[in-house]
């Protein structure tokens, strides 16, 4: 494997994937430098308590001076505003990426900012938690989780490799995908999962009286996502909206059809449809790497 | 708090609940004999070699020959054949309760072949694993999670004391509920969650070329329960069939709707959406405990 080591990494937005590529980046020794930008004081003062950084600054210039590798991380719509602010001050051959959970647009938007360089690369790392900000953070956060990279017909060929080689350092795998077609994959595997399970809390909440207090695990953790930011999400979900919407539309279909089998008494049907979800969930879905500690830490092993 | 001790325990089914039992019973020393009966030689040699019980038979006569309490753990399709085949040996105080996850039929057909004794009292555990089998048991399964108990207006008012106090000794809080009124529960806290989950990985997989290498670890908690074991739950879902399809029927309205929100990208909707359901699954849902390996191994806290 061959080793990551850059000059200057500069992480702008000290959440929870800023804080936690912050704490990779020193644990490995990516940057000699590591500089994090955030916007308000009191976590500024946060991450100086925490060592997160060798320069952490509520100036976009300063952080990004001289840096080798620009990583957004603050929301989504907050990038094309950080982007034109950190424009001016940026070495000509800096590279930009950014985490992102939608890419057609921040890639379009970003790779306009920087002059048509090339120089921008669209990442999403498959890593997160339903905890948010600074001090969920850990660096071990990425450990074996996918990152998607998305580099255009525009991008240079050396960025993509800095941002793969990058992610990889901070313990992820990488697969390079089209910004359009990221968009419509993540959809699927992340955006209606996360949507499906704020649905059935409500659903369960408002049927009976809301009887959560006969649940068990299976309703905690088939619902943990449900948790996470709701102005993160709503955000996300906004921006990818249609493939969502679609894929709903279709879901909803198959839920419909899954009630005829059960209305229908057809045990054979049903036989199926269980055997193949569990071939398909043990194969390809159970071993995704991370833990979460809301789901873990109840019990000792 | 009241120590329960008996005489002699028996348990029927040496699956993932009843191998619990016997681990949590011996550990408390809630009995002074526990017997275990199993159908197949196999797994009645692996109990033998684990030490689950002081007796471990496979004649029903045997097993339940004296004993104070119980408990049936097999699949809820053999309960009935397998009562009328214990019922001549049992004691004529006998308790005898269940951990299956439907009620209505088996308290019904149960307090029958027990001649109306009033001595049947049914449960119903939440807890459990997408494991399955005598060695995913452990004593701690059942520690906090919440029993349902099902006395009718026939039961025995002891019969539901001793039932209610035994899995409070094994680390259950209880609740009591009418079992019609159980079987409607489940079906919203825990069959729909398993089916949504299935119908999920099985939607996932079916588009796009099931594009779950690129998935992170909100599918793979969302889908955890769909690695079930697919007998078990095929006749769980069809026992409660109607109840699981009328829940799915409004819950399809719902993600219509959710749908159409996208559609008309409507943020404040939406917004309002996940805030009550991050309300909702913060203060109800998240905090019921019962740790996962399948999901908490991988990390290290």
């Amino acid at each position: 494997m061959d080793t990551f080591s850059i000059d200057k990494l500069a992480i702008l937005g000290p959440g929870l994937l800023g804080g936690s590529l912050c704490l990779a980046a020193r644990e490995k020794g990516l940057a000699r430098t590591v500089a994090l930008w955030g916007r308000r004081e009191s976590v500024l003062r946060e991450a100086e308590q925490g060592n997160f950084a060798d320069h952490i600054t509520g100036d976009v210039a300063t952080a990004v001076e001289g840096a080798d590798l620009v990583v957004l991380c603050t929301p989504v719509g907050v990038m094309p505003d950080l982007l034109s602010r950190a424009g001016p001050h940026l070495k000509s051959d800096a590279v930009v990426t950014d985490v992102g959970s939608v890419k057609a647009q921040i890639v379009r938007e970003a790779t306009a900012a920087l002059g048509g360089r090339g120089l921008f690369v669209g990442s999403h790392p498959m890593a997160g938690s339903e905890q948010s900000g600074l001090f969920s953070a850990r660096a071990n956060l990425f450990d074996g989780a996918v990152c998607i990279v998305t580099p255009t017909a525009e991008t240079a060929g050396q960025a993509a490799n800095l941002v793969r080689a990058f992610w990889r350092a901070v313990g992820c795998h990488t697969a390079d995908l089209d910004p359009q077609l990221h968009d419509e994959t993540v959809a699927l595997v992340s955006h209606v999962p996360h949507l499906l399970a704020a649905l059935l809390v409500n659903f369960v909440c408002s049927q009976a009286g809301c009887p959560t207090q006969f649940a068990g695990t299976g309703l905690r953790d088939t619902t943990r996502v449900a948790s996470g930011p709701v102005d993160m999400w709503r955000e996300i979900l906004t921006l990818n909206r249609l493939p969502i919407a679609s894929a709903l539309r279709t879901l909803s279909g198959e839920i419909q059809r899954a009630a005829a089998i059960l209305e229908a008494g057809d045990e054979n049907a049903l036989q199926q449809l269980l055997e193949k979800a569990k071939q398909q969930r043990d194969h390809q879905i159970a071993k995704i790497p991370g833990a979460h500690p809301a789901v873990s830490k109840e019990g000792n092993e």
